[in-house]
């Protein structure tokens, strides 16, 4: 029941997609719903709103953490939100209030979010976003575990939690 | 059922209070739930602690915007809590995050609040809380809403609604 | 030569302010510089403004937390800028950065500052800004030390530190 | 004079680095201060503190936009420092800050600001940092204008002003 018994998952990715993203973001917050999982996501439309749809689908829990002044600029399938008035320095709180992520491709504003999870110790799931090359400097590694799929990327993350 | 439809109240006071401010936050957590509305706060002790208390017992919902980096250090009765990490500058979001708020007693910290809601044109009822004298400059009026106990603050915060 | 052996003041107060609120801010950002101190604002016009053009009238540093994400709209009398894009939660960033805080009228936003003030202990002097009379609780006290001009504000700071 | 025809320059990179990034990171600073441009950091050690050490041997001026709540813990070469006890988040304003930035080596907080920096459209330098390879996703580009040594990053970066 309280707050702390509970798993907090953020699903990070661009505030607009293409078809074949947004039924893998549909189907990734289907699945954290199934698991009885919180969806936390930055409120807003593409990767953000179409898993806010799958969890409403699946009867799961949202919370958005908007950036702007204004709840209604928030998607329309958040049970919560939050109204930081932050802009992009509300990406940190994002990443700190979840037990994991799942990046959905994605762009900067998800990479800064991978980081800082990256920073804080919070494993990270990405299907289709950010990756390194196998050369890559071993001491500069950005460590997200590849997963093809949404249940895939339920699976990984369980093995973490 | 979207975040926008639901009326966001909350809650602000100290993190230590005596035992009648305590009572006097519990009857205002238990009438929120029971006006259907989702109770914000701090998320830590004193008159947040027992808001939330209050407002589990009626059934209701609680977000907690914690100030610190860990979700453990908020109270017990919260059913949601983001870890912000930003000490008090999460004050700020407190406020926007609401459609009105409650003030019981409370010292800096809720001064500070209060400010914030009159400078995000936010209705505040306070009860036992920071006031001015009917002398002070008119140009310098902080709006406060006077209820004498819980059941008054409500009716006035519906009355701005 | 280090930042910490030098002594930040900051001033606060309104963004529109009128002609003798104006003379005010300019007097105190002269003695600011006269004593060595750097003074620390908002960063954008009215008090703020004219309290940095009183201390680059007298070869003083300035340095404006501005609120928005553009360097541009600050005052023309800053000497540094930090650039937040928090909005009005860059008040806690202002107080924080302060030895003491000189507050001049203002409104809201200013009594957030002082309330955060209040709140880390740091001291505030005040010349015709927010006050409470004398019958307050005691419990509740918001702790303004009163000068009646900016020479006596000063002299008052000064008895801080 | 003012601040807005300064040219403001962001190092980062780690609180901790090895002697050969020190030097880098040294070097840097003092050619900053060559080009009368102004440091900014997050004001504590490593990467951090050789970049002002750099700067202040050039006679130049630093900036250092400090994590915590305390300015005695900013590095001993910040001309003035700002305390925002936002932690990481602080990582936003000190890109939003910035017209440019030279990234030395760096970890997890340093690619949170770089990709900060392309979400806002700020050009970037980078010396032995973050890359990705050539087969990159050309959607998913890291922009980072690579610079073998100090004097090849600071021709770069006045390339992009």
């Amino acid at each position: 029941m309280h707050s702390t018994g509970k798993v907090y998952v953020g699903v990070i990715g661009g505030r607009i997609c293409n078809s074949d993203i947004g039924k893998t973001a549909f189907e990734t917050g289907r699945l954290i719903a199934e698991q009885g999982w919180i969806l936390v996501c930055g409120g807003m439309g593409g990767v953000m709103e179409k898993a806010c749809q799958g969890s409403f689908t699946g009867g799961g829990i949202t919370l958005g953490i908007l950036p702007g002044n204004c709840r209604k600029h928030g998607n329309p399938f958040l049970s919560y939100s939050i109204v930081t008035g932050l802009a992009e320095a509300r990406n940190s709180i994002l990443v700190k209030s979840c037990n994991g992520l799942i990046a959905i491709s994605g762009s900067h504003g998800t990479l800064s979010e991978i980081a800082f999870a990256n920073l804080y110790n919070i494993p990270v799931v990405g299907i289709d976003t950010w990756e390194f090359s196998a050369s890559e400097n071993q001491d500069r590694r950005l460590t997200i575990a590849k997963a093809e799929n949404p249940q895939a990327a339920i699976e990984l993350l369980k093995s973490f939690f």
